[in-house]
């Protein structure tokens, strides 16, 4: 890869989220709604700014879900030549292949949560069998060794941000959009991202992933400052003068997009496209754990307007989570010590979606049920 | 009421939760069906130790919840006298209504969840009419003012306890029973409780319930302050010499079962009984906020084998609770700032007992899906 100045913005055109007015009438309504139902003021908690937020996505005081997407983005990574995960890249393909029969996590919780699930093959480094539920969207067999060099070039990344917001926008406006990702490898290029935009030196971004020892975490995070160096990424996010990404003029201080290209995966960068793509089509992205995380923060950094569109479902075992979660205002709905990926913390939070929903459309008021309200 | 000893035990003789082995051999195939799943070890987190916690309360290797079953226990109570509550006492027997008629939270959220729904009169200060989904187990119309003398006799407070353990022993083994309430005046009966179980001061026990300002609170304090001493309940549960309910020989330093008839409620007390009668029955019981942890709290102190039948569904934003779980060494699955009541955040916790038991029935295994294991 070049590192001659490069385009300040990518390639392909991504839509922009119709903007959300939380100080409108909808939003008013909305709060009236909430607070005639025979319940103390509030006293239903984050269901009601749940709620809220699903009427505003759905422009509609009533919100539902009417349907639930399951996609599963997968994508193997150059960095596993550094020893950064106890499983071998074999298990990227074999992983595919058990979400496809039903036998993975994620297959077992969409259905019993009645969602469709579908597996995107984002960049598996393998020839994967066609299946009526699998996505063929391969960018190239695996990401390049980002301790050595950009995991991608801009053209790869902007083919990935391009095939996700076609995947998202195709959503129906009331659908729930579940984002998972399985990618032996991908937790080190989501601490990488997060030590690139947060400034969190690199052993504070680092975690066990699938079950490092110390020693192992150890030599995660100094692959990742190893990476940091070779792609020429300042604490921060600021990408160096001339790295492949480079600085629009109209940029905020962090090349977000930059970093995605010189750390990221196919999976990350297809998940990026794939919530701006949801959002643009107002259905509600919930965003599962570390690496769907990395998405998200890259995805907020360069269009702002997609906050609003993102539920934070769980808090993940993974380490740094938590803190980066933290870092983005975010409060996430579950915290159960999941580290699982595959969006199995997203579709848990789903029931709490609907909840919400059923909540604002078939609760009764103080006026309905003759119940009296406060003295 | 008489301030004569009276007998130690209560009359009605309460069965013994079945015990459970945590080190024994199903708990071990439990932890071994786990490790063969596709997924890094552990990183289903809290799933995980829910689905072992299910597997020895049903004792079965592969648990399952074959049925829901809500059961909301309503009564009234004497201290509203005191200017506890913002709402006026009749808000108890309209909610009872309102639960009947399908408008209430806990009435959406268990039909959503596809759960049975039973109200249980215990103790509502008004005639009910009669209705097939409500059970009419009266004790008394409220309580009396427990700021002015006990709550109830004790013969009372054992009948309510033998109703509530006939409703829980009643239900199959596979039932999940999820457990709420309604009776306005009740948070100030739950701090009374956790003020004489726990031994913290008044102030530390009281919160807003469903809507006190800041004066209401420290009215509220007041009145549970004058409630132990009226009551000649000490700190830390110690009964004063003579009081009802007395210091049964046998018993541990707190004497529960007499701080439930000098400062408790009838849906507490019949609450009560229903998690010891439904543990008998190996049925799982799902305590939600507040004033169902001052039932939890009174029957583990009496009945510690009750402690693996129960699953604590959530932090409420009551400000004492968390505190409260935090000394009852709980970790609860859910916190989402929920202060209502009627077992509206123990049902929101069903679908991850549900998760937990469909993961560990239909995740592939490594050797089956042909994944590898760690290198």
């Amino acid at each position: 890869m070049s590192v001659d100045p490069l385009p300040p913005a990518p390639a392909v055109a991504l839509p922009t989220p119709p903007p959300v007015d939380l100080e409108g009438p909808l939003a008013a309504a909305v709060a009236a709604a909430w607070a005639a139902k025979t319940k103390p003021p509030g006293s239903l908690g984050m269901l009601e700014t749940l709620g809220l937020q699903l009427a505003l996505i759905q422009d509609r005081s009533v919100p539902r879900i009417a349907a639930a997407e399951v996609r599963v983005f997968a994508a193997d990574h150059g960095v596993v030549a550094e020893g950064v995960s106890p499983y071998p890249q074999a298990v990227t393909a074999q992983m595919v292949a058990n979400f496809l029969a039903g036998g993975a996590a994620i297959s077992v919780l969409a259905r019993h949560a009645d969602a469709a699930l579908r597996v995107i093959d984002a960049g598996v480094a393998a020839d994967l069998p066609a299946h009526p539920h699998l996505l063929d969207r391969k960018i190239a067999s695996g990401t390049a060794n980002f301790a050595e060099g950009p995991a991608m070039s801009v053209q790869q990344r902007d083919a990935a941000l391009a095939a996700g917001v076609a995947i998202g926008r195709g959503l129906a406006p009331q659908t729930a959009l579940v984002l998972g990702e399985m990618g032996i490898g991908n937790t080190t290029s989501a601490a990488a991202i997060m030590a690139a935009l947060t400034g969190l030196p690199p052993a504070a971004c680092v975690g066990r992933g699938t079950g490092l020892d110390e020693a192992g975490v150890a030599r995660k995070a100094g692959v990742v400052a190893r990476a940091l160096a070779v792609n020429r990424l300042n604490a921060g996010g600021a990408v160096a003068q001339g790295h492949a990404g480079g600085v629009p003029d109209s940029a905020p201080t962090v090349d977000a997009l930059g970093v995605l290209a010189a750390v990221g995966g196919y999976e990350i960068a297809m998940m990026v496209g794939a919530m701006i793509g949801a959002a643009s089509a107002r259905a509600v992205v919930i965003v599962d754990g570390f690496i769907a995380t990395a998405a998200a923060a890259i995805a907020l950094a360069f269009e702002p307007a997609l906050r609003p569109y993102l539920v934070f479902a769980h808090a993940s075992a993974e380490a740094p989570h938590a803190r980066w979660l933290a870092l983005l205002g975010v409060r996430p709905l579950l915290s159960l010590d999941l580290r699982l990926g595959e969006g199995s913390g997203a579709i848990l939070a789903l029931p709490l979606l609907r909840a919400a929903c059923a909540l604002l459309a078939e609760m009764a008021t103080f006026e309905s049920a003759g119940v009296a309200d406060r003295i």
